[in-house]
C-alpha cells in the first residue's frame, strides 16, 4: 500500500473532519501518501483529488461538516460511473480508498470493491446510528446532545404556560436519536418507528394529564414516525383536544452542524486510525467500528442488510421515568 | 410606598427572572416587603400570592423561563375580573405592582391603574423586542443568539451540501430577530414583515445563484411574514425549482428557553431596580427602559401605540455584506 | 423493602440529579416510599432527612450539581458517628440506602453496611471517572466536554498568535479527564499520572517545534501530574525558553458543573434504576455499574481497591495524531 | 481611493473576522479592490500581501479568531521599521488601511499616518471594552458571555459544597469585563482595579458570611485588579481563614475565543462597513466606533488618550443585588 484517497460521502455528520484527520495523518504515520476525493463518489468520478499533508487536517478536528464536501451520486450506481472512478483511481495510481459515510455509501463502495478489486475500508459516519457493527455511529453522540439542548430550552418555557410541544428529531427509520432525547429531555412521549404508539394513544395521555391538571406536555417523535410528521401529528392532536395550546418545533438540518462532542472526536480518531491500519493488513470490503470498546471490522453485507435493533431496556426506561 | 407585588405576564423570555430577583432585592434593600403573584393576572384574581425574601431568588439570575410562572388572561379583560384582581390587592395591602410583560401585559396594566388607582410600573419582558421606549427588550439578545448558534450549525452542513434552508425564526410582527440572524449568520436572504419580499424574488434569486453555481442558501423567514410561513413558502419554491433541496428548520419556542446572555441579565437587572425605584419616586403607568444607555420610563400608552421601527441601517447591511 | 433513602456525598458532579431523579422514580414505580437525605453522611447523622415524590425531582434532570447537597464527613469516619447515622436510619424506617459518589463515599458504606446490616447500593458518581466496575462515571463526559470546549476556544486565539498554552484539567490521580481533552483538543503534548513526561521532554519538544517554526503550542497537564501542577511547570518552561510567551488555564471547578450531557442523564438514569433495582433483588455492599453496555454490580471492596487502566490505545492515539 | 489593505493586530478577540469580511465586502460593494495583510505590522513589513475577493471571507464571520493572524511588532516600533512598511504600501500601490485592533494599535497607525500621509481608519478589535470612542469594542460581548458561562458552572457545584472560589477574568487595567460578570454571576464580590477593595475587607466579607453560616461564595477578580492576581489573593485569604475551602479558577485565555455572538458579529459587520465607506468620505487618523447606536468617528490621539470610564450605576448595582 503505497497511496490511499479518503472520501465522505451521503448526509454529513459532526466528526466526520476529525476522522478524515486520523486517516491522514495515520497514512503519513505509516509512510503512505493520502488523497483527499472532494464531493464524494461524483469527485471520484470527476477526478477532484488532491494530495493531503498532516498540514491540511490542522484545525478541523473541531469543526462540524466535512472538508471534503460531500454528495450522494446517482452517476455511481451506473457501471459507466463506476468504471470512469476506477479510471481515475488509476490515474492516480491510488492503492486503497476510505469511504466514510452510511449504508448508501457502503453500498456503492462494496459493489465498486467487487467489480474492480480495490481494497475499500469504510467508517461509519451518520447521525442516524442505524449501522450494524458499531456502537455508535460518527456524529451521533453530536446530534443527540443538540437536539437534546433544544429540548431544555423548550422545558424553560413548557413550565410557564399550558402547553403542549411536539419536538420532531431526525433519524431516518430508526429512533436512535429520539430515544435518548426524550429520556435525557424528560419527555412524557416518544414516537418511534420501531414500536407504535398511535394517536389515540397520545391524546388519551394528553386528556388524561390535563384531567389531573397536568397541562405542560413535551412528546418526541423520529422523523420517520408511522404517524407522521410533527406537524401532521399535532394537527390531529389539536382537532381531538381543541383547548390545548400545541406548539411544533422541527430541528431539522440544526442537529446534523456544530463543532463536535468529544465522544465523536475520539469515536472518529479512533475509527480513522483503525480504517487506514486495516487497508495496511489486507482488509477490505469491511467497514471499521468500536464494539464493546474493542475495535471490529464487519463486513459492508452485514452493516448493509443486519439490523441493529435499539435497547429494550431504553423503552422501558420510559415507562419508569415518566411517572 | 410599604409592600409592593411583582408578577410576569404573556409569552415568557429569558432574563425574567434575573429581572425579579433585582425587583425583589431591590425592594428589601429600600425597606419594602415584596410579594410574588403566580401565574400573571390570572393569580392576581385568584389570589395566588407569596410573600418573598432574598433568598427566594438565589440561584435563579441564569434560570430561563418564570419563577412565577405567567399566563395570558380572558378574565382580566373584563371589568369584574380586575375588580377581584384589585381586593386581592387590598387584602394583602399591596401598594403597587410591577409588572413583567409585553404589550397585552401593558394594555391590562394601563386599564387597571386607571380604573383603581393602583401605581404599576412595568418591564419589558419579551423576546420580540417589539416595544416602543426601550432599545432592547429582557430576553431579545438570548432569543437572537440561540437561533443564531442554530443557523450556525446549518450553515455547517450547508456547505457540504446543494440545498436551500428555510429558517423560521421568532418575532410576532416584526423582523426584530430575523435581522440580527440574518446578518449575523450570513443568509443570503432575510423575509420579514416590515419590507415586502416576494416569492418571486425569492426564486429569482435563487434561481441566479443556482446558475452562477451557487447551490447552497440560507433563507431566514420572520414568523409573521406577509408571504407565509416557512413550510409554505419552501413549498412554493420547490414547485417552482423542483432541482433544489429545499430544508425547512422550526425553531420554535427553542428560542424561548435558556439561560439568558450576559446583556440579557444586566439589562433586566437595571430595569428590576428601575421599577421599584420608580414606584419608589412615585411613577405609574410608564415602562421602564434603557434607551442610548439611560434610564427612561415611558408611559403605558406610548409602549402599546407607538411602533418601534427597525433600524434601516440593517436593511442596507444585508445588501452589502451577502455580495 | 418498605423504604429507602438516597444521598449524594463527596465531590459533587453533572448528573447526580438525573440519577437522583431515576432512584426516586423507580422506588415509586415499585411501590417504595423514598427519602432524600441532604448533605451526604453529615446529614444522616444530623437527620436532615425529608419525602420525596415524584414531583420532587421534575425539571432536575438537566441541572448540575445535586439537590440533596453534598459533603465530606469527618465524623462518620468514626464509629460514634456511623452509629448517630445509624439511629437516624432506624427512627425513619429506612430498609435500604443508595448511595451517590466515589470511592471515599463507598469507603463509608461498606464499613456501614458491614456494621450494621443496612443493604446499600452506590451509584459511581464522580467526574474522575476512576472507579473499577463501570466504564464511565456520572459526570465523567459532562466533564471532558466543558474543557474540551475550553481548549477549542484556546485554539482559536492560539493560530494567531506565538504561544504556549498550558491547560490543567481535573482528574485527581487520573489522567482520564486529560486524555480525551488532548486528543479531541489536538493537544500537542499530555501530561498524565500514568505516564512519565520529564519537564525536559517538553522542553525538548517545544524547543523542537519552534527551530521547525511551529510557534504555537497546547499542553494538557492533569492535576495530579507529578511534574506538578500547570502554573509550576510552565514557570520552568519559561525560564527554560524565555523566548516563548506561556500562558497558563486552570479550569478548575468549571469542569463539575453544567447541564449534564446526554451520555450522563442516561448513563445516571440507568444506574439510578439499577440501584433500587438492586436493593429489591437483595444486593448490598455493591455499586452499579455498565460495562460493555451491561449492567454490573462490582463489590464496593473492588472498586475501591482494584485500579481502572487508562486505555493504551489512547496513548498510542496521541503519538499517531500529533503528526 | 483603489485598493485599501485591511490587518489584525494585537491581542485577536472573537468578531474580528466578521469585521475583516464587512471591510471586504464593502470595499468590493463600492468598486474598492482590497488586500488582506497578515500578521499584523510584521506582514506589513515583511510584504506578506494578498488579494482578498468575496469568496476569500465567505464562512468566517461566525470563526473565533483572525483570518489574517495578529502579532505585536517592536520594528514598527521604529522609524525604520515603518519606512519599510510604507515601502510595501507602495509597491502594491494600497491607497488607504483598516487597522484592526486597540490601543496599541492605533498608536502605530496614528504615527505611520501622520509620517507617511497614508490614509488609515481604526476597528476597536479588542476583548478589554477600553476604548474611549464607542460604547462596546469587538469580541468584549462574547468575552463576558465566555467568562459568565464559566461562572454559572462554578455556580452549580458552589451550592453543594462550603466553599470560596476566586475566578480570574481578563480585562488589562480595566473592571469592564470583571463588572458584568460578577453582576450576572451573582458573585458576593468583585475586586477591579478602578475601585479600591482590600484584602481585608474580602476577609471580613468572608468571615461574616460564615458567622452568618452562609458558607460560599464567588469573587470575581480582574486580572489587573491593585491587589494582585487570583492565586495571590487566594493564598492570603486561606491564611486568614484557614476553615474555609478556597478554590481558583484562571479562565485565561478561553476568553478570547469562540464564535462571536449575535452583537459581537452585528458590532463587527457595522464598523467594518463604516472604515471602509470612512477612507472613501476622506477620513483618517480615526476609529470607528458605535456611541448610542450611531456611528462615530474619534481621532486615533482621543481614543489612546482619553479614559473611558466603568458607569457608577453598575457599581452600585453589586451593592443592591447582593443583599
Amino acid at each position: 500500500m503505497k497511496r490511499i484517497a479518503v472520501f465522505t460521502s451521503g448526509g454529513d455528520s459532526p466528526g466526520m473532519n476529525a476522522c478524515i484527520r486520523a486517516v491522514v495523518r495515520t497514512a503519513i504515520y505509516h509512510g503512505i501518501e493520502v488523497y483527499g476525493i472532494r464531493k464524494g463518489y461524483n469527485g471520484m468520478i470527476s477526478g477532484d483529488f488532491y494530495k493531503m499533508e498532516s498540514s491540511s487536517v490542522s484545525n478541523t478536528i473541531q469543526k462540524g461538516g466535512t472538508i471534503l464536501k460531500s454528495a450522494r451520486s446517482k452517476e455511481f450506481m451506473t457501471r459507466e460511473g463506476r468504471e470512469r472512478a476506477f479510471e481515475q483511481l488509476k490515474k492516480y495510481e491510488i492503492d486503497g480508498l476510505v469511504a466514510i459515510g452510511g449504508n448508501g455509501t457502503f453500498t456503492g463502495a462494496s459493489m465498486f470493491s467487487e467489480e474492480f478489486g480495490i481494497p475499500i475500508v469504510g467508517a461509519p459516519g451518520t447521525i442516524d446510528n442505524d449501522l450494524y457493527g458499531t456502537d455508535y455511529t460518527i456524529g451521533y453522540d453530536t446530534a443527540v446532545n443538540t437536539a437534546l439542548d433544544a429540548i431544555d430550552k423548550i422545558r424553560d418555557t413548557a413550565d410557564s404556560h399550558e402547553r403542549v410541544f411536539f419536538v420532531e428529531v431526525m433519524g431516518r427509520d430508526s429512533g436512535y436519536i429520539a430515544m435518548p432525547c426524550a429520556i435525557g429531555g424528560g419527555a412524557e412521549i416518544v414516537m418511534i418507528p420501531e414500536t407504535i404508539t398511535s394517536i389515540e394513544q397520545v391524546i388519551d395521555t394528553l386528556r388524561n394529564g390535563w384531567e389531573r391538571s397536568k397541562t405542560s406536555f413535551i412528546i418526541v417523535i423520529a422523523e420517520g414516525d408511522e404517524e407522521g410528521n410533527a406537524t401532521q401529528i399535532a394537527a390531529q392532536v389539536k382537532e381531538a383536544l381543541p383547548q390545548m395550546d400545541a406548539r411544533v418545533t422541527i430541528l431539522g438540518h440544526v442537529q446534523r452542524g456544530g463543532a463536535p462532542t468529544a465522544a465523536d472526536r475520539l469515536l472518529a480518531s479512533q475509527i480513522g486510525i483503525a480504517t487506514v491500519e486495516g487497508l495496511i493488513n489486507g482488509k477490505s470490503d469491511v467497514m471499521a467500528g468500536i464494539v464493546n470498546s474493542r475495535l471490529v471490522y464487519t463486513p459492508f453485507k452485514d452493516t448493509i442488510n443486519k439490523k441493529k435493533i435499539i435497547n429494550q431496556r431504553f423503552v422501558r426506561m420510559v415507562e419508569i421515568l415518566s411517572i
